[in-house]
Parts: C-alpha cells; sequence; structure tokens
C-alpha cells in the first residue's frame, strides 16, 4: 500500500516481476476491496500470488512509533510473514522509518550486528557500485562502519557477484591521516580483518563514479547525501542534454544520429535500475523501493530481493561477521555510542527506546 | 609555488588574468630565479605584476604544522602581503591545509567568527549555487553552520549578484525532524535572524544541482564529499558521451550536427570556471586554486578574487556578522566543541595549538 501510485504501481510492478521469475511465488498484503480490481486487470500477477487482507496501513508521514503501534498494517503483516518464515523476503515502497523500525522489531537484527544498514548498487564507469549506509544511521560508530564493510563486502560478492570485491572508507582525502578517529580506527581494525588485501582504504567523494572500489562505506548522513547529490547531478546532465537535442532543427538530426548510444546511455543510467535499497544487517531480506518509482522501478526492488533470497545473502553476511568475531575484531572495539541516532534522522526511535 | 604545473601554470594563468582585469596588479611571489624567464614568455603577466623572492616554498604533503614554520616561503609571504595591507587577495595552488592554518594565523579571522569555511560556486539548474563548507573543517557544531550561513549569503550576493539569496540546510531530508540536534538547532538560529525568510529550511543532495536555493550549507566532511561526489557524476556523465559520440560514424555525424549545443554545456559545466574555493571568515581575500588545473583555470581562481576584492566581500560578511550578534543569536547557542576538528581532517593543527 506504500508509494505514491500505490497500489496500482505494486501491482503493475508485481506484474513485470513475475514474469521475470517463474517460479517465484508473491504475498500480497493490503486492501483487498482495491486489490482484487487491481489483479483483474494484471494477469500474471494474479497468478503468482496470493492476496492477504490488511485491514489498515501506513501513511508516508507517519512516525514510526506510530507505525510500531498498529498491528494489522500491511506493512506488519508483510514483515511478519518473513519473520514467521512464510516469505523468503520482503519489498515495501512505503514509509522507510516505519519500516526499518518494524524490521528491526520484527524480522531482528543478525547476531553480533549492532546496527542494520541501508545499501544500494550506483552506476560507476566501472560497472555497478555498492554503497552503505544511505539513511538508516545518520551517526555511526568505528563498530558500525566495520560492519557495514563487512556487509558491503557480501553484497558485492552474491548480488553484483564480484568474487573479490575491493572495499573502500568514504572520506575527505585518501592520506591515512585524514578524517576524524572513528574513520582512522574503522580504516586500522579493517586492515587486519580478514577482509585484509580487499580494504583499499580511504576513497573521495569522486571515487564513487569512477568505480575505484566495489563497496563505498560510509555513515549514514554522508551516504544519504552523496546518493542523492550523484542522482542530482546525472539529472541535471540529462536535462541540460535534452535541452541540447530539442534546441534546434540540426540537434534533433544529430539525436537521430546518435540515437542507439544515447538511448543505451539513458537505459543504462536509469534511476528506476538502481531502484531497492536492501537493509543489511537483518536476519531476513528487506528491501526498500523508492515511492516515487513506477511499475518498472518496482520490479527492479522485486528483482533485488529475489537476487539476494537466491544468493543466500543473509547467511553470507552471518559468515562473514562470525569470521570477524573470530578474530575478535569487535570486541577490541569501543562500546556503540549511546548518543549515536538510529534511523533516517527520526527522533521517535530513540523515544521508543 | 603551488600547483602540479607551477610555476609556470601560475604564470600562465596570471597573463589571462592580466588582461581580463586591465586595472589589476600582481605581486608575484615565488623563485626569482624560475619566475624571470617565464615572465619573458608571458608579456602581459610581466607588465602587470612585480616579482617578490621567495627562497623556499610550502609542498604538497607538508603538514600545516611545518609549513607554519617558515618564515620566507612563497605562501607565507603571499599572505604577509595581505595581512599587511599590501596586496588586497592572495590566490594559491598550493597545499591547503598549510594555506588555511597560515591564512587563519596571519590574516586572521574577522572579529567572531569562530572558524573559516571554505566556499566555491557549483553548477545547478538554476545557476551557479555556492557550498560551504568544503572541507575547512570536518566537524561542525551548530554556531559554525550558522556562520556559514551569513557568510554563504554574503557570498552569493555579492560574487553572484543575488540580491536576495535562499539559503538552505543541507540534511538527509527536508523534513524539520530529520537529521540531528545540531542541524535543527542551526535552522531554529537561522530562521529566527536577520536571515529570516531567506531560510528555505532543509534541502537534500539532490537540491544541490536542483538548485533549490541559491546557497548550500553544511560541514566540511559532507561538504566536500558532495562537492566531489557530483563532479565525479559530472565527469561520469562527460565520459560516456564521449564514448557515446566516438562509438561508430553514425555517432560521429550526430556530433557535428549538435556541436555547437554539446560544446556549450561542456564549457558551461567545465571544472576550470568553478575552479577557486573561497576561505571566508577572514580578515582578507583567500583564494585556494586547484593544484591540478591549468591557466585558464588558475585564471579564473584570479577571477574570483578580484571579484570578491571589488564587490567588499569582506566588509559585507563582517556586516552581517554583526547584524547577528545585535539579534544575540549566537550568544545563545552553546560554546565551539572543543573536540571539534579544525582544517581538512589534518590533526597537525591541533598539535599546533
Amino acid at each position: 500500500m506504500g508509494g505514491d501510485d500505490a497500489p496500482e504501481m505494486v501491482v503493475a510492478g508485481l506484474d513485470l516481476a513475475a514474469e521475470r521469475h517463474p517460479g517465484g511465488r508473491f504475498l500480497l498484503v493490503g486492501d483487498e476491496a482495491r486489490l482484487t480490481p487491481l489483479l483483474a486487470k494484471y494477469k500474471r500477477a494474479r497468478a503468482a500470488s496470493t492476496v492477504r487482507h490488511a485491514a489498515e496501513s501506513v501513511t508516508g508521514d507517519m512516525k514510526p512509533t506510530v507505525a510500531l503501534r498498529m498491528r494489522d498494517s500491511s506493512m506488519r503483516l508483510a514483515i511478519d510473514a518473513v519473520a514467521n518464515g512464510e516469505a523468503s523476503g520482503v519489498v515495501s515502497a512505503g514509509n522507510t522509518g516505519a519500516l526499518l523500525a518494524l524490521a528491526k522489531i520484527v524480522v531482528k537484527t543478525l547476531p553480533g550486528i549492532d546496527r542494520p544498514a541501508m545499501a544500494a548498487t550506483v552506476p560507476s564507469a566501472r560497472g555497478d557500485v555498492v554503497m552503505l549506509d544511505l539513511g538508516a544511521n545518520v551517526v555511526c560508530d568505528t563498530r558500525n562502519l566495520v560492519e557495514f564493510a563487512v556487509m558491503g563486502e557480501m553484497f558485492a560478492r552474491t548480488v553484483l557477484g564480484i568474487p573479490e570485491p575491493r572495499i573502500g572508507l568514504l572520506n575527505v582525502g585518501s592520506e591515512e591521516l585524514k578524517g576524524d578517529e572513528r574513520l582512522r580506527r574503522a580504516a586500522d581494525v579493517l586492515r587486519s580483518s580478514h577482509i585484509g588485501e580487499r580494504f583499499h582504504g580511504f576513497v573521495e567523494g569522486h571515487d564513487i563514479a569512477a568505480g575505484t572500489t566495489d563497496v563505498i562505506v560510509t555513515d549514514g548522513f554522508t551516504g544519504n547525501v552523496a546518493l542523492k547529490t550523484g542522482e542530482g547531478a546525472l539529472k541535471l546532465m540529462g536535462g541540460l542534454l535534452r535541452q541540447v537535442f530539442t534546441s534546434s532543427l540540426s540537434a534533433k538530426i544529430a539525436y537521430l544520429f546518435a540515437r542507439t548510444g544515447l538511448d543505451r546511455l539513458r537505459e543504462w543510467l536509469d534511476p528506476r535500475r538502481y531502484n531497492g535499497a536492501v537493509m543489511v544487517g537483518l536476519n531476513g531480506v528487506v528491501v526498500k523501493s523508492h515511492g516515487g518509482t513506477d511499475a518498472l522501478g518496482f520490479a527492479h526492488a522485486v528483482d533485488v530481493a529475489m537476487n539476494m533470497v537466491e544468493h543466500g545473502f543473509t547467511a553470507g553476511i552471518a559468515d562473514g561477521l562470525r569470521k570477524l568475531a573470530e578474530q575478535e575484531k569487535l570486541a577490541a572495539l569501543a562500546e556503540p555510542d549511546a548518543d549515536a541516532l538510529a534511523l533516517t534522522g527520526e527522533p521517535p526511535l530513540a523515544e521508543a527506546k
């Protein structure tokens, strides 16, 4: 029921996803009265799914604390299905803060994980790059950053299929002395962990699009700003190119000649192709679709969830964390910072503690 | 003497700048034995400048603490000339940390300013936008952010010529509850300050390129990452476009048809056009050119400095700060955070205290 054009966008997206994943079965949770007529329209979605009625739904502007108290929201019932093993994963285009809060409480974090993070892929000159945290934790300590690196590495291995992913820690300079103590300590821990040589060290903002590393690790504030800044810059460029190719007859002719390449470029950079942020560090697959996306974008978020389930992402992360714990690296770190905020800057979760 | 291709790049840039600013007089500080033959080659630079010999120079990898102890470096003598009123401003393509440290100690900060910041313009869909801090302060408190807003407003007024600049505070969401306490308090102070309605509130990463506000205020860590992420995304797009237009004969023909528009776009986004970060909050004009730029880029950094001098930027900021102090807004804020780092993640300055 979440997202700007829900529930139709979701059902239409599911229709596309059902075609791409012939063996997939979907549990569609929401207002049955609204879903039934939509399923009559989207045949493949209907054939692949079961509807579970939910009397209420979490709204976009609802505080996570309020959403946590709702026992019968569509979001809650969908997450419950993951927690009780009925579903392998959940995809939602709804309220991010509520989804993260519910997932943490119902699906729970993996043993040893202090805080889950949001991860997604972004385009780079050398192929897709995983970036995390994208906003689940506004403030992060050394331990969080180290855990993000372990989870990001597993994301790159399982979802992007990179056997030896290289990991970079986002900083204001690549020199070892740059940045704050928290970053320097995280770098030290990673260098001596099982990640070892795959830890590239510090990277800077321009390294994201350059694809210097396969994984970019940062706190949720910086990651959120970087993700949106990069998207904004690409969007600006896209808009300017549109202007160029419609500004004159000669430019319109040019577009016809360069169409194949330009269309491929647009397709490759299409934000819908990067839709689907994964909440990593949970004991199950939880994917957040952008609320403003369309059916194609939502189908991509479903692809991401299917990928993670099929490649044993959750078990892989648990394994990486076990290795880290064995090396007793985490034990050497300070306790998590009690002042650090959880969730995307949502004070409500702090209240809920 | 600073920059990858110095001193020739600097002299060649000065040659261009001398043509653009016929009344300008330049004090060229550096190794006379290297500058003299260059000035024989660049006639306009020679006609407009006086050479001051400096026996030594600050290197790119030198710690600010070491640079601070050098009394006769070209950087020090150039900054001395600003402090003693001989020059109206200084432009350097050298070591950023050293330049900021020297400028703070020699030129000094304006009365009431806790920390100077680095500001520069970036491209947006609605024209150039001022962003600060770009890395002078890795950690910032509420007071710093408020001061940055006042200085950014003056930058937009005097350098970009925007009579009523709109100011945004970079955050992970535009809702009032997002972000940390530090950001929420800065927003409260700005809303009730003389900036008042020109304070737009929180903006997100995508608002930078969208040009939602004329000024983007953020801490030095986030600003540095955002600046470089945006630059990286534009560079990626530029590289991909080059590939598109060289990939086939048909695409090469297309380039010829669209050349005017594409060249204009490239020119507009040319990083050299945005070269010249201003160290705002100092009692004089201090501009940092990118070390890797060429003559055209360096000339632009000189343009920025000339602009600031001609438009009374320093006096304008002092006036804005006085207004803020009169409203006793700053007094209501907590004392500066003693743990906050000065300079671009350079611990040496902390040692120097």
